[in-house]
């Protein structure tokens, strides 16, 4: 998401300090006003669909909605409003998921059916990494999100072996298994496959031959070990992006170049000497 | 909790540290006693909780749990008389537990419904801790507790991740799938949700569409592959917590390296003596 | 695998070019079209085992398969034709997967039943780890590989071991659990006894006295803690592995120090010039 | 197990190294030859407990069970005839096992009941060990082994605090859930409990209040989350492990001390020059 920026000054810029940004009191109390009614909406939409609970207080749930719906739909006017190209902010994932979480309620409107989409709601729940971010909750997870980075290409890997495996076993376990142990296709063997193998095990379909049990043991001990591989190579990944936090930000004086241990007391690339507050005497170049 | 003193000198000093020390051999004897009566009092729980058991043996565990209900109160008494600042005890954490234990019996006498409650004694095995303490195990488990510390802001931040993404997950599968497999609401989509991702798959609930059985994939193999996320970065901790452990954050004089062992009396580098409050000879030591 | 090589010159040299590499738009052109190939013949498959499917659309299914039977065929006869040791190939992994890919297929037309075995051409999915390849994805997959042949005796001496303790555990469970709770011979008590630890927990067989169920709480709890092993072993070995990847063996000619980094040009320690093969002033080279 | 001895000299020395060691080929075979009797004896009860298996070559079995029970008996007999003190043997781990493996069936002929015991021979599996030590995979388990034994202490403590949490949750469980959803009693509830939390569930027993329902979420995310514990303890007593093979295993010649890094040029506890086949001027010592 590119940085947003506001329309202008006065009224607006002060509108964009509020809802945008959380550095004043006003802005933290929006954030966590925001939140709160994103809980509320949230808890509405999960109640609704509780059939007990649709019919004692259907309608509360009803104006409950509407009522956060016209609060949402406000606060959608209002980010357009002191904003000085909204439709920037229209396109950016936030801005989509805070228009589709208005949009069921008002197609309704016109559209019966479309009350079932306001499901889509849940989507807002999103926004509550905000207030996460000023608990300072989510710096922390930056740790995370770099170790997943690093580690994507070798997990896809894995997903993708995986899938192959799950595959291959399942079509030969589909044409052990009789039908009716609900092995009926291929691709409802990989469902099962799956579920064995990531150790799920639901029991809605289960080999019931000895040489079908015989393949399942093969996929659930090769699911039950193979998990060391994505969580070997995930904490090595961790483990590699807390020592980085032992390399010096600081740039060699000689070549520029950045990346030296902290304990480096020599530039690595060029020999010149790292700390520039004490002279560098040749004679001392051997004690180190 | 705070430490706890003793009322006076003489007999309750006495009674201070057989109760609440276990230095001395009548301590570690009433500590033994207590953790033996606990298992005694949860025992008695479990089995009375047994249909087959309480016919047969009803009579039993109720004298059983008198004696044992007396018994907690002399402690409790013996506590309070023992205290300087008995309410302070009262309040702590054990304190509470300890009245908790005894509380239900007592009721029962006056309300018939409060005998349900007994089953709170459970709590009382916290004071088990105590025994593990003795054996030393509990100190080994610091490195356990100091590593979840760390890893604690980061853990969360996983779990809420986690419940968002069931909560998006679930919402769909409440949407394909039939009420008749079991996704009457969205607050059981999400049960069930956790039960697939969390790899537990009771398989009370179970999709029946394709669709719906697709969707389960996705989530069983995200369950199956982000339990990486915490297992990495407690890994980590753990790493990083024996590291700090063994490595002294003191330099070295002579050559100002770091990374020193604890027990390192010398630098491992430049021979140079690591301690500098005794005399180390200037002339060894070059400028760093 | 052994390298491959071309028949001749001219038009054979070409198609091993296209077929066998991929450093041409020509050939990377060719494993993009062979990877669709495979993803449209597995499709087929994985569809036509759906009853439903199958009775709607078995036509078209069976025509795709001819068609596809014949392009692979095809594809089996420009590889044997441009090659110098066709034999080679046909010996090869890869080989023996082609030829049993289309092998079903043409069989069904002499012997009917051949057809089920159509689902061997699922093998053919292997092949898909060409695009991978390109996609440089594998490159990173050998971290996965190293770590994991460094740490195959160990997890082949974990897996016996656990193979043992299930054999042990499930002859107690047969003993002692009735034969209508589904435990009717020892090999179905240790098929119960994998889906336990390995903590799949289908729930086809589950323990109904109090004494199994003990039994079976022990089973869970080894389950669930010695996974421990392959996880830890493997998550140090990738690690291991990172770390040799990051330094240099080669040892400081100024100091003697080792745990370069690969880019290291200067000794970090003492600011000597690490490659040796250029000149380096004697003069700052202390005796190590 | 002490190390035995063997009885003599000429032909009972010959019997002990055949049958106790493993260095000359003889010795060897009996080795290979054991392995593949236990293997023999451990399918013929496996597959005799089957049924169908039981009813047809029932007979086949019977004679198979006395030949291995025969040649079991002449091994232990040999194994005391050749030992000098063969107490000590029948008293080891492996001397219990072999004698409890022959004993069912000898008992058998006079006690009809005492046959079923012949499942106990399932631990003569463990004489397997043998040939796995030959192959040289118990050596590659000691890492293995001696990471468990310094972890032993947190893992136990681990599974402490998990049952005590289990047994408090199951209590509240317990409280809430009616008994027709199999909540019978505690040590049920702790049964689920603990099916729960290591994410085996069986579904044999499943909460369905809403309320039970909530509580279930939370053993299920904590035994979903809580598994990073061990594994994490576990990686890096491994890792710990692998590092300790960067120690030297010399001893300072100053101070007679060992656990010197391998790329320590001073002892670190006297400051002794560690490499005793240079001299070790003091010039030399601030170039490192």
């Amino acid at each position: 998401m590119q940085p947003l920026k506001p329309a202008g000054v006065g009224l607006r810029t002060r509108l964009f300090q509020i809802i945008f940004e959380s550095s004043t009191p006003l802005g933290k109390g929006f954030d966590i006003a925001l939140a709160l009614l994103i809980l509320l909406s949230v808890t509405v939409v999960l109640l609704d669909s509780v059939e007990t609970y649709h019919q004692r207080y259907g309608d509360y749930f009803y104006y409950a909605e509407w009522v956060v719906t016209a609060l949402f739909t406000l606060e959608i006017g209002l980010r357009i409003y002191c904003l000085e190209k909204p439709i920037q902010y229209l396109k950016s994932f936030y801005g989509v998921i805070d228009v589709l979480a208005v949009l069921p309620t008002w197609l309704a409107l016109v559209l019966p059916g479309a009350q079932t989409l306001v499901v889509i709601r849940l989507l807002r729940t999103l926004r509550l990494f905000r207030v996460l971010e000023m608990m300072s909750l989510v710096g922390q997870g930056k740790l995370l999100v770099d170790a997943m980075k690093r580690s994507r290409g070798q997990i896809m890997l894995f997903l993708f072996s995986v899938m192959m495996l799950v595959t291959i076993f399942s079509s030969i376990i589909y044409l052990i298994e009789p039908a009716e142990a609900g092995f009926t296709s291929i691709p409802k063997a990989i469902y099962w496959g799956i579920v064995t193998l990531t150790t799920v095990g639901y029991g809605d379909i289960t080999p019931v031959t000895p040489l079908g049990q015989f393949i399942s043991i093969m996929i659930m001990l090769t699911g039950y070990s193979i998990i060391a591989l994505p969580v070997g190579v995930f904490s090595a990944e961790v483990i590699q992006t807390l020592r980085n936090e032992r390399y010096s930000d600081e740039a060699c004086p000689g070549c520029g170049k950045h990346q030296h241990e902290r304990d480096a007391r020599y530039c690595k690339f060029c020999g010149t000497w790292l700390n520039e507050e004490t002279t560098n005497p040749p004679e001392e170049k051997p004690a180190s």
